[in-house]
């Protein structure tokens, strides 16, 4: 039990150690050798974790992956406005983008993929899903206009938002991530609300 | 200037062949014997005009680049409204993306940026100054809703777009990628138009 435990939290620290290198120089640019040094583990201790620098990548993908399902589900607890929610929401996950080491490196390696040998999740399609069921919801209860249809527009509002993280990443280190989702939703709940008034409920958000 | 003719269009030869691998497996995972042998030159001849891999990959993200500010003057050209000009002109963009090999190329590397030992253009802001001019020509016009900020809302529409290209080649090798446009036009349109019919713009363009 004791060792278990042990085992686990040292897997964590090499998965963070490994993390913060695929962050800073990609998938072809960190070594099992290079996280070893910054870790102060040996390779041996390293491969008996993780058998390659494959899998250590994918656990790191993995991990990524796995950090929504339990932030959705959080989200989808009827009390505020559906449409509320979903900017929260976002607003957290851009958070996580900018703060989290492990959702940072996950979404490079992810970037990289091609470059992995190794079976990446499906990306996209479970917030796809997300945003439908809250713009469903959101519909349910008159916040949304008429004509939007929900499966449709959750597409759009996830590729805007996943495009909005590369371009704030490429043009300023994410440095003002918060202030660009802003303005993008400015943008968007223009069209979604059944009474328009983005400011009003970005004031109520966050 | 017979031989420089054909050294311009041997150089071009060689760009798309290493296009053509570059889209496909990435820079990593193509080397200069793989060009040499997908296009029948020798590695000297490719190293003759390209002086290494990182120069080759240059020439391609300059290339994609470069194939912009023509498409956008073009686009500038009084006549049509300024709201269907910009949705045309990101339709136009969407099938460069689509089917111009060294437009995909260039995407790809540029995406794989970090792995590359070249300093490559900076994206985006040639494309967000773009879109800022249509949009302000729109509101001199009065297509565009009064409360709608031309450069914060560019900004916006352009990380869109991007993040509408990425997921479509993540999730389906951009087949549907003009349905997919014209659905992220009918949300965004909706809060753009003074006047709001994204249907009629939409069937007007293309």
């Amino acid at each position: 039990m004791y060792v278990q435990i042990r085992a686990e939290t040292t897997r964590r620290f090499l998965l963070e150690a490994a993390a913060t290198l695929f962050d800073e120089k990609g998938y072809a640019g960190t070594s099992i050798s290079d996280i070893s040094a910054h870790s102060g583990r040996t390779s041996g201790a390293i491969y008996f974790h993780y058998a390659s620098k494959e899998k250590l990548a994918l656990a790191i993908v993995e991990e990524h992956f796995a950090t929504w399902p339990h932030l959705i589900s959080r989200y989808r607890q009827p009390g505020l406005p559906a449409l509320e929610r979903l900017v929260g929401l976002s607003f957290e996950v851009a958070r996580a983008f900018r703060d989290d080491i492990v959702v940072r490196a996950g979404a490079r390696l992810w970037a990289e993929r091609k470059a992995i040998d190794a079976q990446l999740p499906a990306p996209f399609l479970g917030w796809i899903e997300a945003v439908t069921q809250l713009l469903e919801e959101a519909a349910r209860n008159g916040e949304l206009a008429a004509d939007v249809p929900p499966a449709a527009t959750a597409h759009g509002i996830v590729c805007s938002f996943f495009g909005l993280h590369t371009v704030s990443d490429a043009l300023e280190g994410r440095r003002h991530i918060e202030e660009r989702l802003r303005d993008l939703w400015t943008l968007l709940l223009r069209g979604l609300q059944a009474e328009p008034d983005p400011a009003a409920l970005l004031a109520r958000v966050r």
